[in-house]
């Protein structure tokens, strides 16, 4: 990975690890794609393919009792999902909150005037490098913002008189993390 | 995809979406990746790296007032991460509860008396198929087991009674969605 983007909020290196060999087989718009071959600390070398990624934003940004979420379709499963708004770490060396900032009034035309910072995690970590950083958003207002044509994101704001619901109808693993996070913090009445 | 993997649990079918083209880029051992581009029912043509994934299986056993962890060295990422047990659904037209019951022997060594399906979701629905099942595994039993060397898995037993302080040591999407899920039974005290 270059750098550390999770912040040091990620599990213990592997102390010993080392680099054999790392073969580029694919550089696209998205996917950047490698076979790396490790050394293990015991000396055994292991084959994995590895989809370089810079790192990503998650948000939940709660507004007079709702929580906005995002729908979208998604070409690579064939559905409209339900999601958080989120974006990708793509301005280098944008830290993740400046990113969340930015990625909350592109998405849903919002800016937070508090973030509080509920950690992070690795989608797919056995593939994938990205890591997912997860902001609460309160305190919002409207801001002026220009959706990107592309995008046909469609804004939702969910009752959270209703999160049970919401939660049994998102299937997409860092909006149900974020989600979760939010009916844990609702359970606890910790506003 | 092929099939439906998910048991019709996903978000509504993009209706009227189309397949222009699909150019496969790379088959690799895990990763499977193709170009595609997909005609929207409104007409645009959007491009879309995919990675084909059979999708895959999570489990939250419990036993005795712990969770069973584990925890491997994950290449990618550069570190030892504590993780629920998974798998993936790699024998074909498998069911994903016996996929569970299957890797939970292999993982943990462990036979599940009752099984409850927590339901699923994507772990990275822009450029990634993989859909997980997950489970919750009680009344638990040891089995026999011949785990598989290159996996390199410990397992971690950890107390119910800190499930806080592992929520915040686990950085891994589906395992913190399975924690989550999991805390939130505890305080609902539905045992």
């Amino acid at each position: 990975m270059t750098g550390d983007p999770r912040g040091g909020e990620g599990g213990p290196p592997i102390e010993g690890l080392s680099v054999e060999s790392r073969e580029p087989v694919y550089a696209g718009e998205v996917v950047d794609l490698s076979v790396v071959r490790y050394r293990r600390p015991d000396g055994l070398v292991v084959r994995r393919e590895v989809i370089a990624h810079p790192g990503a934003v998650v948000m939940v940004p709660v507004e007079q009792g709702h929580v906005l979420m995002v729908r979208q379709p998604r070409e690579a499963v064939g559905e409209y999902l339900l999601e958080l708004p989120a974006g990708k770490l793509d301005v280098p060396g944008e830290p993740p909150l400046e990113c969340a900032r930015r990625e909350l009034a592109e998405e849903v035309g919002r800016a937070a005037g508090t973030w509080q910072d509920w950690g992070g995690f690795f989608t797919a970590p056995a593939i994938l490098e990205e890591y997912i950083h997860c902001f609460l958003a309160t305190d919002l207002v409207p801001v002026d913002h220009a959706p990107i044509a592309e995008e046909a994101i469609e804004v939702v704001p969910w009752p959270l008189a209703d999160l049970d619901r919401l939660i049994g109808l998102v299937h997409d693993a860092k909006s149900l993390i974020g989600l979760l996070r939010l009916r844990h913090r609702e359970d606890s009445g910790s506003r």
